[in-house]
């Protein structure tokens, strides 16, 4: 049954959410007269004590302003001007961000080619063969996302791996977390399993596809690496000047887990989805649900007939791969509704 | 008498405040359900709208993230590599960006020492002998501040004659209007009698430090400069995936005057004090006050006794001169415990 | 027979080999008292003059001092900040020059897949959906390598699609032209035809691995373009103060058609080697030879063998695929001699 | 008296010489068959060890091909992206390299206006007041240029001084070397005394305007920034393939003193020059003649006649001030003849 309401929930992004209710709370109980700019308040210091506590007493944490943004201020920190970054033909650095690597950092990406979005140890040692050739980039950074471009990721084994083999080789490891809270929630680890523990040596921890207003964070846990942070944070256009209010944001997130409670349940809402086409033979996953997407091979007509009354995106139109997102506010309707417009559109 | 309360209203900056609530009561609204990401959602719609009714129907609008982002995304727009930017040696694109400038843009900034902030059109004929000249950066934009750093406004007449000498050799007029809603308060004229109507080219307009959380707009009145912010916004970290709620906030300062509203409250405070301290000889004003600031030359042992209950900056430490900015917040009562707090500081 | 001479002749690259005789004479008598700097002299007037004589009356030629150098000035001129290069994965500057294009121009290469470093015009087209995406970066240029790296040429029809693939969609065609005169020897056309009449906008024209001592050219055919040129070549680190001994080269290499017979010659000599392994069964070619370069897949232990006497390096060390090349220079009896080595090796 | 003949030897820059015999004959000498390409070849290895011999053990030279570039490689070396150079506002890197330092190295230039070309510690000190302000560039290098722009020459101890400035407060001393060898010879130096024990951390050494052809050198005399030099000299395009002319020219300019006989007689000859109109009343030096330039105050009728047949430029054309500049081809007779031109052109 296709019903004619528009504007039924949108399933083409974790962005099209609103702001979770707990997280604009905070955010308007900020609101509270006078604080210091640029994060010399209290709201900022409480954001620092909970990196601190989530991630261990050696992460630094700074709020930013988008991914992106959070993506560049890391990766500036190690990359000298002849450095290069390893990441996956895939990466949102590589695809997303119009090319901001390349003109903020000058850097080039040594893009790999993965079948599901994750690059393993030898994708890194294949590549090192120019270390010391002064013709060639130099690798510095291996770059990864957790959860990958592919809704996919990595276990805390495998991004021990890539550490490792990083770090033996003088790289270090960043990690891409626009979507980290998904990661923790899917693998069923807390955030530091997957970052300090796995050897990481910096990462972008996500907030707005979580709930959030707009508020992602740099986290540090190489400490030489942080002091530069403040000068290149206000120099990317990443510094808020009435920070605690992406300050607020962040901490909310990492009260009372409810970065967990909103991954988790993102993630669920994906694999009902999942499950609820799962008897439709001529629909087929394109990769594994490991978080709060799905990625199918859908028919081109039923496509057709179901972006009449729903909103989300191919991936890859030629082969006819579909990306539905899930959020912390899907609800178990919004994905029933759906799933039986696709089982309408499929008998079309 | 200077009171004990810790934390008297700041005297430090206008971002030292917080939200109007208009403008959070606008983003709380924004947060109804599902929007689409990136901008093309009704709010967005709305705001650019405003845009156009406020600057004239070239105008066009885009939402950024912060007041240096409107900075260099709109001076990314007219900039070949080998140009330069003419602009006073106070402007805040050359003191308090960080070097965005140079290493967001490769730009060289050509700066003007000028009494008040504000620079003439001899300063840019006279910075023109390297024009062709392939040893020199060629100059392309005029950058000023309206406000200016020190407070000071251009007339509309000002402006007028500088985009006339800009124009008439080939460059064109960048106005930094992170304070744009105070100067036109100042100058008892629209926000189009001071862009629009005086030739400039395109500018940032400001949100923030009157009462928005973070919220500044680029604004284009030259048209074929416009088709290239979409990118250049995206690339250049200033881009918000759930865009509704930095739109929400621009439209509601374009609201019922708001801009204006706050703007000439917060101008009216930084007279009265100005007002409450013209009877101290020892006090002196280092420039007019033609905004929200007051600078002033005060005896430093009254600054340090000043210091241990309000907070305001320096800018000239060597010459005893502070920087008293108020604030769409500031009340009356604000000044005048301050004013109280100044006299009875200068008479221990 | 392998004798022990040391140093015979290079076969690693074309840059090993000295100087032209007639070039470094014309260099000598450029040394002729004084003359203005900067390219204000009669041996860049006469340079410039041969430049509309070879490419045609539109054609604008820049001396410069590099290969790198005249990619790097060419590529800056028609790329804004969020466009992107399109470029075969072997493209000298996406695997040569140490990501000059990345950090100089910040521009992203979106690099295809060749088998044999040929782009086709499927491989532009196929780039494109992401125009008028602000999250990617934007397709602007096309550059192709003639020579290509692994010593293929287009021909002038395949260059014409390229073109016309590209300005049908408002990109524009680069050449990297440092082995220009090397392909035109080998398609037996003159220069004009594989750039100017094939609908070329720019391109680099090489004179150093053709017997210059340092000396290339940038060439634009697209008027419009050249004005830039100048202040991009000075800042870009590429202007000659006694740019007299940069024109002189290049002119000498137009005289006479010098140009012609070096690449010619050189060219020979590697068909020659080719042929003197072309009875080798366990030696087969990588890629047809259409230059100066010779890629063949040899026996491991011949070519450490082969080392151990010889100049040449590997190109692929898994594929056992080595590059050998000759240069103006190389005689006959350099090619005699070192296939008498390879087919000594053979059989050891 | 104004002789008829054209194009006397030129006074306007000591680029307008050509080459010094013994430096083109150890170019030609070097055109011996071949030799490995980008630095592996004997004339560099040469050469390395001369600037060893020169400067002290520590030293490490690499060729380059131009001044700008040698400053640009240079000054790539200690910066971070947010950081900043100090530099006299006369100087080469601010003035005449359209812009390379921002577009190139993306940091800014905090400029000193100085009376005679020559900063001093008190104007490296007063600027340090924005080190740890995230909102400011941070400093971090002081470029002094000797000879500077004006003509004017550091003594070692005011070397020293600025080097101890610096390193108390974390920066490094860079000199931009382009006429060193003018320095040394008139403070009657050796090269090592202004530079290594001077307490110079890296510096550029200029051939060019010193006899040759086109090469200078970046010397490193703090260890740990040498690693970096080959990939940012690959980078910044300022390799040469056939490095072993390049490198050829510095040989000779280090062998047998040429270096000081250049450099010694182009001073003698600006001396001479200077002394020739000390007794014209009406003419007076802008700066006293410490090398190898004379800048006078000069009527502007008797400019205008003597540029109908001398090159020379203004350089400060509303104060009537002109550099008068020498070389090491300059004879007595061209000085001569030329100060009794300006005493013709006082006269009429």
């Amino acid at each position: 049954m296709l019903i004619d309401t528009p504007y039924p929930k949108s399933f083409a992004s974790d962005n099209h959410a609103g702001v979770h209710p707990a997280i604009l709370e905070a955010m308007v109980a900020a609101n509270a007269g006078d604080a210091p700019a640029y994060g010399d308040d209290d709201w900022t210091a409480a954001f620092e004590r909970r990196v601190t506590e989530t991630f261990g007493p050696q992460a630094e944490g700074f709020a930013v302003l988008n991914g992106a943004g959070a993506n560049m201020v890391g990766l500036a920190l190690p990359l000298s001007r002849y450095e290069a970054v390893i990441c996956a033909d895939s990466a949102h650095i590589a695809t997303h961000e119009t090319g901001a690597a390349e003109r903020l950092l000058g850097t080039k990406l040594i893009t790999v080619l993965t079948p599901d979005g994750k690059i393993r140890p030898a994708d890194i040692t294949s590549r090192l063969h120019v270390l010391g050739n002064p013709h060639e980039s130099q690798p510095k950074v291996v770059s990864v996302s957790q959860v990958t471009e592919l809704g996919t990721c990595y276990t805390p084994a495998e991004l021990t791996a890539l550490s490792e083999t990083a770090h033996s080789h003088g790289l270090l490891l960043h990690v891409d977390g626009a979507r980290l809270a998904n990661a923790a929630a899917f693998l069923g680890c807390d955030l530091r399993t997957i970052t300090t523990d796995a050897g990481v040596d910096l990462f972008s921890f996500g907030g707005t596809k979580n709930g959030a207003l707009a508020a992602e964070a740099v986290v540090i846990l190489t400490p030489h690496l942080a002091q530069a942070v403040p000068f290149l944070r206000r120099q990317s256009l990443q510094l808020a000047s009435k920070m605690r209010f992406i300050s607020a944001q962040l901490s909310a997130l990492l009260t009372n887990s409810l970065w967990h409670t909103n991954a988790s349940h993102a993630n669920a809402m994906a694999v009902r989805l999942a499950e609820g086409v799962a008897d439709i033979p001529s629909i087929s996953l394109a990769y594994p649900v490991e978080s709060n997407a799905v990625f199918a091979e859908v028919p081109a007509a039923a496509v057709t007939q179901l972006l009449k009354r729903h909103r989300f995106h191919y991936t890859d139109e030629a082969a006819n791969v579909v990306r539905w997102m899930t959020a912390f506010d899907t609800t178990v309707e919004h994905v029933d509704d759906f799933v039986a417009d696709i089982h309408a559109a499929m008998s079309t």
